[in-house]
Formats: structure tokens, C-alpha cells, sequence
């Protein structure tokens, strides 16, 4: 399958199809069709049909979508079918968090190590899992070589932090510092800018209230 | 100005501007031409000016937007001139990262009370504010009428406590629980599904390794 000619919005919509037909599963349903998922997830049928159409769609002609097959094969799509190993660079508050969510490894990605600048967070583990030292990492990655880190750093080093990671052949990089990081065209980053999209929110309040 | 002819897009943009200007007016800049404000976001001049054509745009022919001006107008719009009071539902991990960060505070986010079931945190205070049991949710937004809520509660209970939220008088949800909540057409709510944007960043992983 040709991955590259599917358009970004497919893509957005696949996580959450894999949730529904998750859900699905959980609930014992071996079976659905296109109308049937239409109204679970408020999107229409032709487009839940054209999405699925894109992998070669999944479904029979009178007969629905077999949930177990398209799950696991939209994981495949998802690339979450396999082990992605991660490291957090930043070991605050929020990188604590994303730590000691179990919820990733049940998606596959399973943090490795956390990265961090205070003495104080230095040696200590969260789920088990080390907090080194930021001067040990190219060579922490020389030995471990991990492809997706994460950043919950601030913004003024976010980029120098990239810079390093890069050179060390990360190729992934879910972006939590509030900037817009530069890197070359075979990295990847997924960008998480919360007061983004805290003030998004704050928009819609204000239009809301027709201000 | 009439906002509810602007489209979803532009408002999705709108924020990056105003973090882009407040990087300028920190630096000193007080005039930008839409050329350089074009190089410096990666995004096209025209496309610029029409982003901000739609709010009357700010700029004069051959002398450049005013920096500060454009800063204000464009927080204007986004309501985050005014104090916004809001209340963290889960006090856990996330919920303390969030009530942890002062930097919603500058943008006018006021976090009043963080509510939880578990005994432990009840009571307790993060950053001076106050974690009060989740029984209490009713009488406190009586006394204390907030708009916005913040959901960082597992997916099982999040439906349930947004009939709470939307009964109490919140207008808004900002969600971070895995699920579609179901709310009042005057409601809006703002979805951040962290799992679902790490699985997009593992597509295009999958996708550039071309598996």
C-alpha cells in the first residue's frame, strides 16, 4: 500500500477509529457496519466509507467491518502493531506525568529513560524507569538507540535539546515546548502546544458569549 | 466584527501569531512588514494578510503592522485580555502538572479549586490551590460560578462528570479524558488526546521508515 498518497485528515481520523473499534472489542462486538459505526461516532457513512477505502477498505458488502481485523489493521497503519521505544528529555512535573502513564505502553511505546538538568531529580526513577543526566545522553543513546524522544523542556532550550537529539539519529520528536522546533526534512514532529490550545478554547467562549 | 464568520483554520492560527508577536515585542520590535513576519513563521506573506484581513487587519500599506497593536488586538479576539477563572476536575498527576503551570496565568487562566475522590489529595494544596472531594463540585460552583472546567479523570467517569459540570453552569470543557464527551450545543468543549496524537507521530515514523 501506498502510505504516502493518504491525506493528513485521514490520518487525524485513524486514532480515533482504533478507539472506537477498541471499545468495540472490549464489548464483545465481532461485527459492524458502516451505518451502524456512523451513528456511534457522529461522522458520516460515506466518509467512514472513504476513509477505510484509502487502506483498501475492510468491509463486505452487506455484511459490515470484521471489528478484531480492522483494529489490528489500523494499528499497522498506526505503526503501533510493534515496540516503539522512547525517552522523555525533561523530568518535571510533566514528564513525570507522561512517565507513569501505563496507557502509552498498551499502545506500544515504552519510555526508556528520562533525561533532566536538576541534581535533584538526577538517579531517581519514576515507574521504574532512570532519570539521567542531560550530559549523558549522546552517550546513553550511542549504546540505546531510541528513534522518538519526547520534549517537556522550556522553550529556551527546546531547540538546542532537538539539535542534540538529531545528531544522535532520533527521528521523532513529540514536541511539548511551547516553539516551533527546526528540524531536518527526515524528522518527524508532532507539536503539543497546550495554552494553544487552551486559548482556542478561551476563543470559543468569548464568541460564544457573543462579545 | 462578526466572529462567526471566521473560519475554524484561521482561528487555529490565530495563537501562533500572538506567540510570534510576544517574541517580537520581548526583542524590541515594534514594526513588522508581513514579508518578515512571512520568513520568520515559515508561513506565506498572503496568507498572512488574509488571516488578518479577516479581523479588519491591522497593517498600513508600506509600513508594516504595529508589533504591540496586532499583540493586543489578537489577544482581544482570542479572550485572553480578561481573567479566566476555571477548576481542574482530577487531581493526579496531570491535573497538578496543570494547576502547576503559572504560564496559563499570563495568558488570563486562573485555576480557583482542583476537586478528586481520592482521600489522599483532598485537602491538600498545589501551588495555594485548594483540592476540595468531587461531593463538594455542586455547592462550591454555586458559590463560585466558573465557565471552564479542565477534565483529567479517567474516561469511565468523565461523561458522568460533565452532566455535573454542564448542570452547574460550565460553558466549556477543556478534556484531556480518552473519549467524544456529549454536551449542550452552547457548550464547547476542546479535546487534547495525548494517545491519539502519539500514534499520528508513530504513522509518520512507520511511514518515513516506508515498512
Amino acid at each position: 500500500m501506498d502510505q504516502k498518497t493518504i491525506s493528513s485528515a485521514v490520518i487525524k481520523r485513524l486514532p480515533r477509529y482504533h478507539r472506537y473499534l477498541g471499545g468495540l472489542l472490549e464489548n464483545g462486538i465481532e461485527r459492524i457496519s458502516s451505518n451502524e459505526l456512523s451513528s456511534l461516532m457522529n461522522v458520516t457513512a460515506s466518509q467512514i466509507r472513504q476513509d477505510l477505502n484509502n487502506f483498501g477498505g475492510f468491509g463486505q458488502q452487506g455484511y459490515g467491518y470484521n471489528v478484531e481485523y480492522l483494529y489490528h489493521e489500523i494499528a499497522k497503519i498506526l505503526g503501533i502493531d510493534r515496540q516503539n521505544s522512547m525517552i522523555i528529555i525533561g523530568g518535571g512535573h510533566f514528564g513525570q506525568t507522561l512517565a507513569n502513564y501505563d496507557n502509552f505502553e498498551k499502545r506500544g511505546f515504552t519510555t526508556k529513560a528520562i533525561f533532566d538538568v536538576s541534581p535533584k531529580r538526577i538517579g531517581k526513577t519514576v515507574r521504574g524507569i532512570m532519570t539521567y543526566d542531560m550530559s549523558e545522553l549522546e552517550s546513553w543513546l550511542s549504546e540505546n538507540p531510541v528513534k522518538l524522544a519526547v520534549l517537556t523542556i522550556p522553550k529556551q532550550v527546546a531547540q538546542e535539546v532537538a539539535d542534540r537529539l538529531v545528531a544522535c539519529g532520533v527521528k521523532a520528536i513529540w514536541n511539548f515546548a511551547h516553539l516551533d522546533l527546526k528540524v531536518p526534512s527526515d524528522v518527524v514532529v508532532e507539536n503539543v502546544h497546550l495554552s494553544e490550545s487552551l486559548m482556542q478554547l478561551s476563543y470559543r467562549i468569548a464568541a460564544t458569549e457573543g462579545r
